[in-house]
């Protein structure tokens, strides 16, 4: 997550990121991003085409492309705030032709509440390019506006988009927002998503009753301080006390007991779970290091092990060792090659002794993977479904 | 976050929910495979309606209300957020005066990956329904089905949701997944919304590349060790092992520190920082209880303060009090009115030492809402933008 040092001054953008902007009448008309790529490649072919009949969307009908993207309807109801500001004459200034086909692509977030959900769906989303992200010549610059709840700051920040040749991506609980914002991207030429309406029309389809229109943390919308609230909180405070083996006498308490060698995840996979409301302890394993007895003695089915390969592991040893200013001098063997193995070795022999345990392999799994799969081990356990599942009452 | 103690048994459901999902009607769309179910074995029975699903065979008459929800970029939902949707038939039939307005709604939540984005999705659109959730007489059921990676399962589960009357959240990456998904649902009537397809298509046209197609943690999507996933463990590394005081000779190598009194959230907010890679350390603001020198030494630009509503801090003090156990005889003024209000102008007394520190009251704010308030000025701070925002670059 490198914070991007950035500021909107636009000629300090075109200065730095040295990609092109939109020219004035190509703001209304489909932005850099579709002109400095190639015409349609047939991959990409292939794979819209996938998506437009899974889609049912009609194959000989193309879309203009703001109204394909625009998850809100066609033709919305005029903005509640009659202010539609023209683009100022100085943007044009601003703004130089050229085109770098690898020049970084932005993405702006916009959201009248904290932003969290539209930074998540972003993040996810972008999983589906890793491959051709910045380490492969296709950068992209995500920049997260919350808390927007006024359509001049919205306006402004959309008219910023246009610039940069951006696409938004918004959650605007506010139904006049969010119809300002569909208008505006739509003069402006911004493709834009509407990340949460969908599933909320969806959701108001399904309850029968309609949203607020609140967002979150908006007055009138009460926060209330309940069960899961306090619940989460101790779960994270607890899992903090019982990071790393502390006080083991407590492994009792826990709804679910991580166990491990060093640098296999355990603190930060905890900690994920404890935000999920699991109380989580883990239990280093060390050779040499006596284990302690309650792992045996609380309830096996909560009990999980992690392993990873030994090479993925040596390397992660290796970069933690420089973060903590070890030198070869110092336990030079806790990223030995011997040393791993031996310890992985170790760790394989107890939970071979211990079959009930499910061990996961945490090798190229990132930390809400792995959370993914003890979760369903363990609502699997405790519920003995046909398929595993997570439940909850709202 | 109430684990819900019911596996898919139909019956079971229906006992002990009571609601009315027994009778066909109250069931959008008696399912095909319920139907036929006699004849044939439902594991055969799933293997054709896998086959004839994948090989998209064409399918009967498409479910308008399926369309509706669908969030298909041809078919764009009603207008966002300022709709009130008529009752469905069958809900309307459920909500005749009787028990059955209570009936809980069914929410199910697939995805070939870990499906914590659809999760996200589905709590932060439940958040414009918090007025009538629960505790206001209409429950919502969530149920999660992670790494959902074949068709047969796929098809399980939406049947099942077929005869809960349930509505159908998903995340496929992919396609063909996907289109299963699609199709089956309109097969069945089961309302759905596709989560990532239209922000996946919106960045595919941005990149000009397309998406993977590949889920969180399948082959060929290689998880990549980078300097994020290691930044990210040292932050909450860090945090926790600065957590509460601890060594407070280390604030300077905090990215933010946060202070305040017992129960303002100092703990869950660093955490939660510290997840999205910010080093977080907290400074506890105890009455009588000298405050480390080192809080004034530090980078102010970098300290928050946090304060809350007496009133509301006495309950959460009781209610924390309650879950440690304490007796009124141990410690009583932790939340005693007269402690309460004096330790909270204790603390204001020194934020108005320390102009430059924001202060930031937490009273009704979820831990998130407060962590995109810090952030917020803690970028805005960094970068002196004309619009606060937080960049990255991916």
């Amino acid at each position: 997550m490198s914070v991007w040092q950035l500021c909107p001054n636009i000629h300090g953008v075109t200065a730095i990121r040295g990609c092109n902007q939109t020219e004035p009448k190509a703001v209304s008309e489909p932005p850099p991003a579709s002109r400095s790529r190639p015409r349609v490649s047939p991959q990409l072919n292939r794979w819209s085409r996938a998506r437009s009949i899974r889609s049912g969307r009609k194959l000989d009908r193309p879309v203009p492309r703001t109204q394909t993207l625009e998850s809100s309807p066609a033709t919305p109801p005029p903005p509640s705030h009659a202010f539609s500001p023209p683009l100022d004459p100085d943007y044009a200034d601003a703004i130089d032709g050229d085109a770098e086909s690898t020049a970084s692509k932005t993405i702006y977030i916009v959201s009248d509440g904290t932003g969290w959900t539209a930074e998540h769906c972003v993040n996810a989303a972008l999983g589906q390019f890793d491959y051709c992200l910045v380490d492969h010549g296709c950068p992209v610059n995500t920049h997260l506006f919350s808390g927007i709840d006024d359509a001049e700051k919205l306006l402004e920040i959309i008219r910023q988009a246009a610039k940069e040749g951006a696409l938004l991506v918004y959650t605007l609980a506010d139904p006049s927002m969010a119809s300002s914002a569909n208008q505006a991207c739509k003069l402006w030429g911004v493709p834009s998503t509407d990340v949460l309406g969908p599933i909320t029309d969806a959701i108001a389809s399904h309850l029968g009753v309609s949203p607020s229109g609140l967002p979150r943390g908006a007055l009138g919308r009460s926060f209330r301080l309940s069960d899961d609230y306090f619940r989460r909180i101790e779960a994270v405070e607890f899992t903090i006390k019982q990071d790393d083996g502390a006080s083991p006498g407590n492994l009792d308490k826990a709804d679910i007991v991580l166990t491990g060698v060093s640098r296999t995840g355990k603190t930060p996979l905890s900690i994920y779970l404890a935000q999920k409301g699991y109380k989580v302890a883990n239990v280093p394993l060390v050779m040499g290091v006596q284990i302690p007895s309650t792992l045996f003695q609380v309830d096996q089915k909560k009990v999980f092990g992690l392993t990873i390969n030994p090479v993925v592991l040596q390397s992660i040893r290796r970069a933690r060792a420089k973060t903590m200013g070890l030198t070869p001098e110092s336990r030079t063997n806790y990223f030995d090659m011997d040393y791993v193995r031996g310890e992985l070795e170790f760790a394989g022999r107890l939970f071979a002794q211990n079959p009930s345990w499910p061990v996961i392999d945490v090798t190229e799994k990132a930390i809400e993977e792995t959370a993914a799969v003890v979760l369903r081990l363990y609502h699997d356990k405790k519920h003995k479904c046909t398929m595993p599942r997570i439940s909850k009452r709202y």
